[in-house]
This record gives structure tokens, sequence and C-alpha cells, in this order.
């Protein structure tokens, strides 16, 4: 089978993980990434072996200055690739795709983009199919990823009629928690209801789903409360089988010392994940309770790498190397190690 | 008038600013304080001269070996108080119930207690008239007595069907965040539903409440996200309306720059409020929303200043010096410079 | 007397607090306060009736549509003073000379602009008489002004050879620190030696001092380490004895529980210092250490407070109303209550 | 070759890391891990199939009870290992002194115990030889050892007169910030000089440091800044050589985005090390500054990981495995991947 030949633009918190996803999947290759930066972050990309590309003649000459082996430029990366996958910040993605277009490349944005930049919402276990073959997507962000893989589920399982969230969102990414963060304060978002749930909508418009968020003083993961609606009353063990149709959400117990953000990001170090990276949702079944028609739960979201595995399917999908989204979701998480109970 | 002769027991975070309050009031008098420590915080106490008391004679001892001028001991100032104020750390009061009990002094206990020590808990705008005369009650905690103040302006107003909260707690006070704390992480209460709704329910059973809770790493105040299903289809301006009936909630705009719990903690500072103190529940007028019969909003609880007014009226009402609960309400405001706006 | 009449440009952290002081010298009145905001921050101007300016007219403008009552621009105001506080962000000021120049209005800028804005950096104990009847100073940084006083104390007493000392800087602000910050991670100065030590020379280019300097994610203030060689062996009590000679300078005692930052914010407050500001520099006794002729101490600094003082004294040395650097000194410590002992 | 037997007692932070470490070596393997815990942090060493024990018979039964499969208490793996690592709790280790003496086992114990409870200390590019044929040795703490690598270097050069330090230390450990921490301040060591200066002097009574610390509100590694009095004037380059002939120490740039602890943490983490753990210290060689005979200098040191490889020298130096400790140095280096230069 000829593998299919994914360019990466902005080996940033997304693009890197991306890129290793990318170069575990037996049907795909690295054809390059590429970025504007020139300190220990592309080093690592140099490190690894992965062709490296510059946006732009001017900073190619600043990373061959810093002594990095420059490939071309990102116009030399297009001719290369089946499909590109854009990890660049937050509405800079929208800038770069005339030139996808113009060069006939499919393209994938990433959850900082808005759904008209493609017209196409993707999450995996929603709305794969509607996917298959199109020149371009937006994975939706890590806090909506997380909200379409819960809500899907009890969806699919008749059981949900409205659900509201609140979403602790952490202030900043590790890697860059010298340059910007919050102290010891918290910053609620200025509207509420806020974007996640209209963005859940751009994915699949049945979900009655309304959210507020609020940065939190944290750097690991975001945490969110849920209060749901049921259809009708329901048992608490009808509610967890329905979350472990999900092969994204994996069930935690807080009485296995798994009781905060930390303690789950030291867990996903021991199991050797790379940058101890959760792909999964971790959900908590203990804490889960029903009270008649109503459900109460909360998970957490590592926001680094929840989409990663979402983006690899993403790929398969466009490309239609793999029609079925079982088939494609179960080769993703095979290749990084989904779990769905820790 | 005889002014009623207040005694603090457990002079830290909530002892020291009844201390203060109290001494504020016209028709009451500190008839002392009393702790067990030796350091920088009871010589405050000394500063503003106020009887000090020891718990007992060993702590007496060690007092006066720090320098301390002391009084006497608890029972010397159960003899020269009219009623007492416990504010002795979560589950020590009810240790001291019966010295009171044996003394027939009338006591207030703190949110940490359970409402089994006195068989009634208190919140002036809800209850007030119930703890007329008594001989003892419980002012309810921080975060329950901010739910009970915000659910009964709704209540009354005939808008409230049910309320869902998610609460964000700060994770130590200021004072001691060098001894404990929480850093880089979110710590959920391991119950869903939280402690708090039920809580909330020992004030006024009324009130369909539920909540979920999580420790947040900041030092400053509580913020509460609210979901409530309202009777009917209301306006915006009603729901506000209703809020402006509790002279102790202060409407604050995100676009006025009180966009964030430091923000409104300095304006505090800035308002020349003793620690920066907020007694009032601060909720964001242009945050909350309404869509159909579902209310959205979120407010600030500085946990350490909120139920200081509120056990100023407990004090009047059961001495009965004040048998109407808007005339101490207005009293104490007034003492302390409550806002409806900031 | 006639009073001095001092006008703020900036009304920020440092602008406010100049304000507030400079309105509690009976030799000085305030001609008004100057910025370009519009929310909460300036209102707190507003509500002290200070007057307020705008810096020009579209800000004064926006500040009326806001419904802040404004009584000029910044040009306005500048015909209205005596001399001008220059409390604007860091390099912003340096703008604004030109304006002042002009105007032949006396002008003190704040530790954020170079030495060569004005010629003389200011700090009251070393070299107050420098600066009587300028034009111009620039009173220096709060890391700064801690380490002149320190040092002067010693070398006054003619202990100090050379001093090295390590800076822990606070990340950010109180009010901001929902807008920038670090997060969980230690930032050092990229050059070592750091300015501080430099710039503490221009005050005084005698001082043999070496700093590095390291930002750390706390908000409340800065912890400075020191290794002092003496100029020859020296007992504790001779140490000790040459900071009591600092009126700026205030013993404190880590037995006493004043063993960290938040401990010492707590004490300010409990003080009813208005924002809880410090103006000393608190340096532990009992930490203080000296082996041989080599001397160890720690001393934490209120980075928002400790320049206060230092300002109303340059005010008083320009304008000539008080010729002698003790009795300004004495003046300005008395109104705002600065102690030698906690 | 016939492998040593290594037990761990104490699973922990420490534990857990030299368990992987000596899985890791060829002429070791790990005869068992025993500790008293029953939640998903033992469930890693069930994982990997290392043998697990428990402390005693009643933890046994916990242990059972969880699911966990034990192979016997710490009686047990006495009898099955040929030498024993203590990764116990600070002052722990030294209750179970008695068990591995009766049993005539040869044991290492951690930087939280005593220099006594050996009777000698261990760094190894200093005392290796000291350390052969011993009974017991005490792996010095993460701090001491960082200064112990650095100063041998200096002292090893003929450069070394006196080194002052101020030690900014890591408040917890990530795993578990949600049970104890500081927020927002500082918090100082009460005594200076704090204890590693005398620490580094049971490894070698020839250095002449002392140091100050203090806790600072992060999790990740600690800071260090250092002064040091040369034996006479040296260029910059004579001095990074010096540090250059350590094979633990490890150059760094700030030019190159390593400008801060979480920026060093996350390359870690890319270059794929377990935990993203750091076994060198991380020097900045751009920042190192020397000025005549003084030398200025910061560095990083990940607590979690630096004594790993010293615990693995300690055990082949007492083991006699290897006598050299260059042999045995280059072999752990290898087998960890430890660079000298980042
Ligand atoms: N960080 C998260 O948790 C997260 C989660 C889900 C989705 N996303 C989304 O993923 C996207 C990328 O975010 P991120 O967090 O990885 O950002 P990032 O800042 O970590 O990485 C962006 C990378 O793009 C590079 N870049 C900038 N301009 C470029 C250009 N013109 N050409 C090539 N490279 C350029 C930057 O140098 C950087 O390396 C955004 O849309 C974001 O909203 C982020
Ligand atoms: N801190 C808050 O935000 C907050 C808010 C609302 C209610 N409360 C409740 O108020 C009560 C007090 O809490 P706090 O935060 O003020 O605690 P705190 O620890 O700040 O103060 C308690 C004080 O009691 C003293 N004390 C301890 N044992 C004593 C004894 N035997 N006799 C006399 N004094 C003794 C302590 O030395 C200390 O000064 C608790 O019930 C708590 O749940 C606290
Ligand atoms: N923050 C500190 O701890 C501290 C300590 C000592 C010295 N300083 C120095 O004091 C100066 C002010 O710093 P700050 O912390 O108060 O800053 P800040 O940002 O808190 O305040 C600056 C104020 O100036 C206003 N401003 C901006 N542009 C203006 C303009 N063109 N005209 C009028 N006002 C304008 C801003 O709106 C703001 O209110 C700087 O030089 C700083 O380095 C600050
Ligand atoms: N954490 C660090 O950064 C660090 C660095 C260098 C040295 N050290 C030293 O290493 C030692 C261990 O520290 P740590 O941080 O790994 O501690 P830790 O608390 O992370 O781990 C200690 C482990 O020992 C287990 N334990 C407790 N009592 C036990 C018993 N009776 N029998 C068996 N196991 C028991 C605990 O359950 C825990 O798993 C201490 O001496 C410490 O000072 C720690």
């Amino acid at each position: 089978m000829k593998k299919v030949k994914v360019a990466i633009n902005g080996y940033g918190v997304i693009g890197k993980r991306v890129a290793d996803a990318v170069a575990l999947q037996d049907d795909m290759e690295l054809a390059g990434v590429c970025d504007i930066i020139t300190d220990w972050r592309i080093k690592i990309a140099v490190q690894r072996e992965y062709p490296v590309f510059a946006f732009n003649d001017d900073f190619r000459k600043q990373m061959e200055n810093a002594g990095i082996k420059v490939q071309g430029t990102l116009s030399d990366l297009i001719q290369k690739a089946d499909i590109i996958v854009d990890c660049t910040p937050k509405k800079i993605a929208a800038k770069n795709i005339e030139k996808y277009k113009e060069a006939n490349l499919k393209f994938i944005v990433q959850g900082g983009e808005k759904h008209e930049t493609t017209g196409h919402s993707f999450s995996a276990e929603n709305n794969y199919e509607t996917a298959l073959g199109r020149e371009s997507t937006r994975v939706v962000s890590c806090n909506t990823t997380s909200i379409v893989r819960t809500l899907t589920a009890l969806k699919n399982a008749g059981l949900l009629k409205k659900a509201r969230g609140t979403l602790l969102r952490r202030a900043t990414d590790p890697w860059e928690s010298h340059l910007n963060g919050i102290m010891n304060t918290l910053v609620p978002e200025k509207e509420i209801p806020s974007h996640q749930g209209p963005d859940a909508q751009t994915v699949d418009p049945d979900l009655d789903v309304i959210t507020a968020a609020v940065k939190v003083p944290e750097t690991l993961s975001h945490l969110h409360y849920w209060n749901v609606q049921l259809t009708r009353e329901a048992g608490k063990e009808e509610v967890l089988d329905a979350f472990r149709t999900s092969t994204r959400v994996a069930l935690i117990n807080y009485s296995d010392g798994l009781s905060a953000n930390n303690a789950i990001k030291e867990l996903m170090l021991a199991l050797n994940r790379p940058y101890g990276d959760m792909y999964e949702v971790a959900l908590w079944e203990d804490m889960l309770k029903v009270q008649g028609d109503e459900l109460f739960y909360a998970y957490v979201v590592d926001n680094q790498a929840i989409v990663i595995p979402e983006t690899i399917d993403a790929i398969r999908a466009m490309t239609e190397i793999e029609k079925d989204s079982e088939n494609s979701i179960r080769k993703t998480n095979k290749s990084l190690g989904l779990r769905q109970k820790f």
C-alpha cells in the first residue's frame, strides 16, 4: 500500500505531537515539518530526523545560521505532500489556506481556527464518515473534542436530553509558562454561554449543550464538570456503559489515588507515554452520580494530547486510505496505546 | 441602651474579623478574644487594645512568656460575656460547646461545624427571625452563605425552580499559604453532589440546589458558576432586579475591568476595606444570561469576609437587641460599608 | 507655608500610591492625576475626589464617555503644578520629558527609566542633599532602593567591603495577574551580573555590589539574599545596629511567625496599612548571621510600596521646601507610619 | 558475570526511578520493590512486572485486597537481595537499618537521612573509591549532589577557593502537589547557612561552601545561584573547561530558548527521557560570568532524577562489581543517556 505523505506546518505543542503520531502509523509517512523557529524546539525535529522546512527564505536563512539543516520552504514541502496539517497558532492558519488550495493540497486546520475556514468540523467517533474524501476539515479544539466524545456516547445510548458544563481551562502550556500565564487568580471567559457549546454543534447540531468557561492557574490539563438532563431516569451502570462505548473515554477512580490533575499526569508519565500525554478523556467512574433523570460527572482533558488521535483519523478519512471509521479509530488507538480504563 | 458583651474564641481568619466588626457596632462591645497562639497574630489584638484571653493556663503561660498581656482564661472570658462566637478551626468548636452550655452562655459556631451542633443554621436575609432569642446557632460557611443569599433572592422573586452550581474553591487562606496549599493542579471534591447543597438546605429546606466543588490553586476567593432552572421564562432585567433585592449581593461588570478575582481584590483594597475584605457576593451583571427559562451566572465570594456581617446579625437576633431583620441588616451593612454595586 | 502642587502622570501601581501619599503631606497638595484608562482603576481617583486629567483629547473623550469627570488634559495639568511625578510604564516617561522641560516643570521619573533621562538617581537616606533644587531626578527602582538603603547603612558603619546578592523578583503585580505572569517555573534574568548592581551605583558609585536576579511565580514581594564581605570581623549586634541607623529598614523575626512573604503581607494588612503596603525593607534579625568577616542576611521588599516614601522625599528635595534630609525623612515616615521593628 | 541482586524499599519518587535504572543495567537485576501503598502507584510496578513486596503482613493483606500480586514481605525481599536501596521517606530509613544489618545485607540510604546513619556519604565523581566494598552508604540529597558535582569540577581544576550559593528549592514533587505545597509566597529556610553546605562537606571536607536556601512555589526543579571566589583570576573558557570535566554537568544556553525551568523540562520530555528526567546538572554556559577572580553562575537541578545515576554507581562501588569509578560512571551514563551538552 502506498503511504500517505503528510506535511506538518507549525511544529509547536500540537504540531510536534502530530508529527510523532504520523511517524507511528504504518499507512502514513512524514513529508516534513515546517516552522519559523531556530532554537531547541526545532532541533528536536532534527534529532528525530524529520525533514525540516522553513516558512520562507528569510526564516530558512535564520535556521541555517542556527546550524539547522533545512530541506526547503513551505512551498517545497507543499509539493512533497498528499495532505498538510496546519498547526500554526490561532488565526494564522487561515492565511496559509490559499497556498494549500492553489496547490490542490488537502489540508487540516486545528481548533484555533473558525469552522468557516473549512466548512467542516471533525470528531472521529461522531462524524468520520462525513469527512471521507474531503479537501479540508478542522479538528475541533481540545475542549470541544472532549465534549463531543462524551456527549456522543450519551446520545448514542439514547440518554442525552441536554448538557450544561462548566469548563476549567489550564491557563497556558508548560513549555511556554515562562512567557505568559495567570497568577493566583481565576479568569472567567467574558461570555456565558462560552463558545465551546456552539463549537460542539459544528460537529453535531443535535447536541443541546451550553457551557461556561474559566481560566485557572495551572498548566496541566482541563477539568470539566457536567450536569446532564437525561431523556429518562437511568441507573449509574447504564450511564457508565454508555461512556464505555467510546474507545476514547477512559474511566478512572478517585479511590485509586487518581484524585487530581497532577496525579493523572504522573500516571501518564509512569505509563511511558511520550510527554506524559493522555489522548483519552479521563472520566471519574466513582464520582459520577445519577439522581433521577439528572446526571453529574467530571473529567480531565489533556489539552495537548486529545486532538492527536483525531487528527490522525481525519487524515485517513480525507485521503480515504481507510473508509471505515471503526477501523481507523482502532488503528490509531493501537498505535498510540489508548486505554478505556486506567 | 445596654451594649451586648461579645466574646470571641479563636482569633484566626474569621475571629479577628468578627472582633473588628463587633468593635464597630454601637450596640455591642468586645468582651475579649481568646486563642492559643503567641506570635504576631495575637499581637495584633494587643495592639488594637482588645482584651486577650488564653484557652487555658498552659497557653496563658506561653503567651505571657512571649510578652503578651493576658486577661485570663476562656473560663474568665465566659463570665464576662453575654454571648460567645466560636471561631476555632473546623471541628474544635464542638468540644467547647459543653462549657458554654454549662455557663448558660449563648453561642455561635461557624460553618466548619455541623448543623447538629446547634440545631439551627443562620443566614440573615433568609431566616433571621427564626434565630430570635435562640441559645445557639451556626453561621453557615462562606460557600453556603453565598448560595443562600443569591438563591433566596431568586426564590423571593418567584423565579427559582432548581439551581445547579459548580464551586471553585480557593485552596488555602493567604496568611497560611506558606504552610499548606496545592500547586499547579485542581482537586475535585470526592463526592458529587458536594456538601454545600444540603448545607444550604439546613437554612432553607425549600431550596432545590445541587453542587459540585473543586479546589483551585489560588488563595483569593471562591468563584461559583450557576445554571438555574427558572419557574418560567424571564427577562434579564427581571432577574437582576431579583438579585438587587438582596443588600448583600453587589453587581459588578466585566466590561469595567473587573474581569478576574485579583482585580476584584485590588478594588476592595482601593476602597480601603480592612484586609481588602468583600462582604458582598460580587455577581457579574454583564456576564449573566437568560435563555428561555434557564439562567446562567457567576459570582465571586471572599471566603474570609462574607460571613462577618452574618455573624453580627446572628448576635443581634439571638440577643434580641434588634428583632427586625431589616433593621439589623441595615445597621450591619452601614457599619461595614456594604454596597450593592461596585 | 505655601504647599507644593504635585501632579501625577500615570495612575497605576506606583502613581495611585504616590497620589495618596502626597495627599497625606501637610506641605503638599495634589494638583491632579493623569491617565488614559476608563475603568474601575481611574474611578478610584474620582471617588477620592482627586482632580482627574486625560493624557490627550482622545482619551479625555473616552473617559467622559465612561462617565468620568475630567478636568483637562496633561497640558492643563502641567500648568497647574510645581512638580510632576511621572509614573507611566517603563520607557514611556522618557517621551513625556520634553513636555515637562518645555513648561519648565520640575519632574521625577521612576525606576523603569534610565539614569540618563535625568542624570540623577535618588535614594533619600543616601543622597537627598544632591537633589536639592534639581530640575529632575529618578527615584530608583524597588530592588535598587532596597539595596541602597541596606548597603548605605553598612557603609556608614564602616562595615561594607563588597556585597553579592541574589534577588528573587515577584513576577507581576496583583492587580494585573490575570493578564500576565509566569506559572510553575523560575525565570533567571539573562545577564549575570543583573542591572541592579550598576543601578545602585548610579546613586552611590562607592558601593561594590554585584547581583543576580530571577523571576519567581508569586505576586507579593521580592526576596533578596545577601553575602557581604565586611571590612573586618564583626559581631552580629554591631551589624544589626548598623541596620538600625536606617529608619526605613525594619527588623523582623522568623521566630515570631513572620517566616514567609505571605505572612508579612498579612501583618501589613492587619496594621491597617493601605493596600497592605510595606514601605520598609523587612530584614530578618534572627536569620542574619556573621561568620568571621562574612555577613549573610535576607530581606523582603514590597515592590509596590518601597519607592513611595522616596518619591515624597524627592519632591521635598527638588522643591527645597525642606533642605534637611533627616527632617524630610522624619516627616514622610510619620505620615506613612513607618516602623523600625515589626 | 553474576548480576547483583538489588532490592528497593520504598517505591516513591526516588524508589521507582532507581528500580527502572537498575532494570536497565546489564550487571544488576531487580530483586523486587517493597512499599505500603495500594493505589495506582504500586500498580505501575506490577505493570512493569517488578516483583512486589509489602512492608509487613498487614500491608500485604491490604495490597492483596486491592488486587495486587504480592511476593512476600520486606523480610522475604531481604533474603533475595545482595544489596538494598532504602528510598522510604525522610527519617524512616533509619528505622529499617537494624533489619538490614541483622541480615548482613549491604544497604544504601538516601539524602533524607543523616550522614551518621551510615558514616559515609557518596557522590560518584568525588569519592567513589572510598565506597568500595562498604557495607553501607548514603547517597547525598539532590541539592548536595549538584553542589558536590560542580564544586568538585572547580576544585580538580585548582580553581576553587570558596563558594557561596543561594538555593531556590521546588516546594513539592509533582505527583503529590494536590496534597501539599506553598502558594503565592516564598519560604526561606530558617537557618542561614542552610544545611546543604555542611552536607557537601560530609562527602568532601575540603569544600569551603556556604549556602542559603528558600522554598519557591513551583514543582519542577531547583535553581542554584553561585558566587565563587577563585584561587586566581581566570578566563571564562578555563572555567567552562573545568565544568566539562564532569560527565554529569551539561551546559545549556539561555540564547537557545532554554531560559527557564519549564523549558528545560519540556526539552527532557522531548528527548524521550522517562518522566522527563534530567540526571545532569544543567548549567548555563552563556550566563556564566568571570570578573577577575570571582565567578558567577546558575544551574538547574532536577531533584527527582539527579541522584539516580549516583545510586547506581554506589551499588557498583559497594558490591565491587566495578572497582574503577570512571568505568562505572561511563556505564551508568550510557544506560541512562546522560549528555554533556543540551
Ligand atoms: N495547545 C493546545 O492545547 C491546543 C489544543 C488543541 C488545539 N490547539 C490548536 O492547535 C493550533 C496550534 O496551537 P499550538 O498550541 O500547537 O501552538 P504553538 O504556539 O505551540 O505552536 C505553533 C507553532 O507554529 C509555529 N509558527 C508560527 N508561525 C508560523 C508560520 N508562519 N509558519 C510556520 N510555523 C509557524 C510557531 O513557531 C510554533 O512552533 C491552534 O489552532 C490551537 O488553537 C491547541
Ligand atoms: N477561613 C475561611 O474562609 C472561613 C470562612 C467561613 C467560615 N469559616 C469557619 O470559621 C471557623 C474558623 O476558621 P478560620 O479559617 O478562622 O480558622 P483559623 O485557623 O484561621 O483560626 C482559628 C484560630 O483558632 C485558634 N485556636 C485553635 N485552637 C484553639 C483553642 N482550643 N482555643 C482557642 N483558640 C484556638 C487558632 O490558633 C487560630 O488562631 C471554622 O469553622 C471555619 O470552617 C472559615
Ligand atoms: N510596579 C512596581 O512594583 C514598581 C516599583 C518601583 C518602580 N516602578 C516603576 O514605576 C513606573 C510605573 O510602573 P507601574 O508598575 O506603576 O505601572 P502600571 O502599569 O501599574 O501603571 C502605569 C499607569 O500609567 C498609565 N499610562 C500609560 N500610558 C500613559 C500615558 N501616555 N499617559 C498617562 N498615563 C499613562 C497606565 O494606564 C497605568 O495606569 C515604572 O517606571 C516602573 O518601572 C514600578
Ligand atoms: N523527592 C526528591 O526530590 C528527593 C531527591 C533526592 C533524595 N530524596 C530522598 O529520597 C528518599 C525518598 O524520598 P521520596 O521523595 O522518594 O519519597 P516518596 O514519599 O515519594 O516515596 C517514599 C515511598 O516510601 C513508601 N513507604 C513509606 N513507608 C514505608 C515503609 N515502612 N516501608 C516501605 N515503603 C514505605 C511510601 O509509600 C512511598 O511510596 C528520602 O530520603 C528523600 O529525602 C528525595
